[in-house]
């Protein structure tokens, strides 16, 4: 008995893995997240669907349940798959599905998926890393689950060279607070990239102290925020407008 | 014009993305770093393949001539790919090719891969994050070039929850050193991926003071180290001693 695990990408079909697809398409039910797309759910052509995602906490599904529902299935179908957007074991709550599976006696595979940071990095063009500039990335998201601690996201922010951070666009206002507060540069370069690798992909530069205005400008996509040196040239990057006004004359 | 710089992913080469393979399904030159599985560089079938890679400085091509190739290339052909392993915008110089042919005028389309740390977190079945108890990750490198000062990859490594640490196998027992000597407890558990994805995957298990011991095991694949309490568990994941055992019975 397994249950695949597997990372649906940033929301581009074909940013799915060769594997992840191999599977989708041999699977008997697929229990996915809301952010996953139609069309990589349609791979899976023969599966049952389940939507038991969560998405900025709007509709939910316990987790408990579904770790139940994974277990049922695995005892019941061939090929289970959790599909999960992007990639499970970053900021995914994979940890919670394995650690029930492995308890009941169930195989975990994980197929990884491209990270929204990455996708986000590809969109904008600009590398998460530099030579001689910045030789770390640190991923960390404000979110915290109901009655838990807040972690100290901020010291990572403060301590790594670049910065992604995950499920905040909402929170802009008081991340840029905490980070300015914390002695992160006000003059920071930031970039937001909403719904990285999808057509409808809008991206946003400017810095750390204008963080809340640029991420209202986004809309309800999924939104990553990129701090750090290395997107001082995003602005350039980000609105091409010398190339568009020389086209519209 | 335009130069696809696309990731290959760890290894596996079924780990590539559907977009991946479609690019290189209609390359007509690929240019690829030593790391590149042969199967992934079948799938560019019509192309004329170049070894411009590097390998832990083993063998090495100019960047500036891998620029100009890539230059040249996009004059002359239709589908031009740079293919690197893992996602090209992490620790892949991206940057340096990426200036280079916006300077010259040629367009670049990045296509992300699967980076090591998601790859060597699925190999081994534990998530990089934990609600509650890890809410960032710093993926980092003590690697530096040649004439460039190190940078501080130690501060994010200290301020991270959980750490990944590229191109780094060589050097663990001064990684563990620096990393001690800053204040990360000894007892931190640590977990070292080689061959991330590949049937050829090896895992080790223990503690920040045992990493130097742990990676003398390793051969000479490309290994990720791996350090936080989500590691904690790591040990009986990695040595599943007591199923063979019961097996061989």
């Amino acid at each position: 008995m397994t249950v695949y695990l597997v990372g649906a990408g940033p929301g581009a079909p074909d940013l799915l893995t060769l594997r992840a697809a191999r599977i989708l398409a041999q699977a008997d039910i697929v229990f996915h997240d809301a952010l996953v797309a139609p069309e990589v759910l349609q791979i899976a052509f023969r599966a049952e669907k389940v939507l038991v995602g969560k998405r900025s906490g709007r509709y939910s599904t316990a987790q408990r349940f579904i770790n139940k529902q994974l277990a049922d299935a695995a005892r019941k179908h061939r090929v289970v798959v959790r599909l999960k957007g992007g990639d499970p074991m970053l900021f995914g709550r994979a940890h919670e599905e394995i650690d029930f599976l492995r308890r009941n006696s169930i195989g975990v595979e994980v197929v990884p998926g491209i990270t929204a940071a990455t996708a986000a990095s590809a969109e904008i063009g600009i590398s998460l890393t530099r030579r001689g500039a910045a030789r770390s990335v640190a991923f960390v998201t404000p979110r915290v689950g109901q009655g838990e601690a807040p972690s100290n996201w901020v010291g990572a922010a403060l301590a790594a060279d670049t910065v992604a951070i995950y499920m905040a666009a909402g929170e802009a206002a008081v991340i840029a607070q905490a980070l300015i507060a914390a002695g992160k540069p006000p003059a920071t370069p930031v970039a937001i990239v909403e719904n990285a690798s999808l057509p409808s992909a809008r991206k946003f530069a400017g810095q750390l102290a204008d963080l809340a205005e640029l991420a209202a400008k986004t809309h309800d996509g999924p939104a990553l925020i990129l701090l750090g040196q290395v997107f001082s040239e995003a602005a350039a990057v980000v609105r091409p407008a010398r190339g568009r006004r020389a086209q519209a004359r």
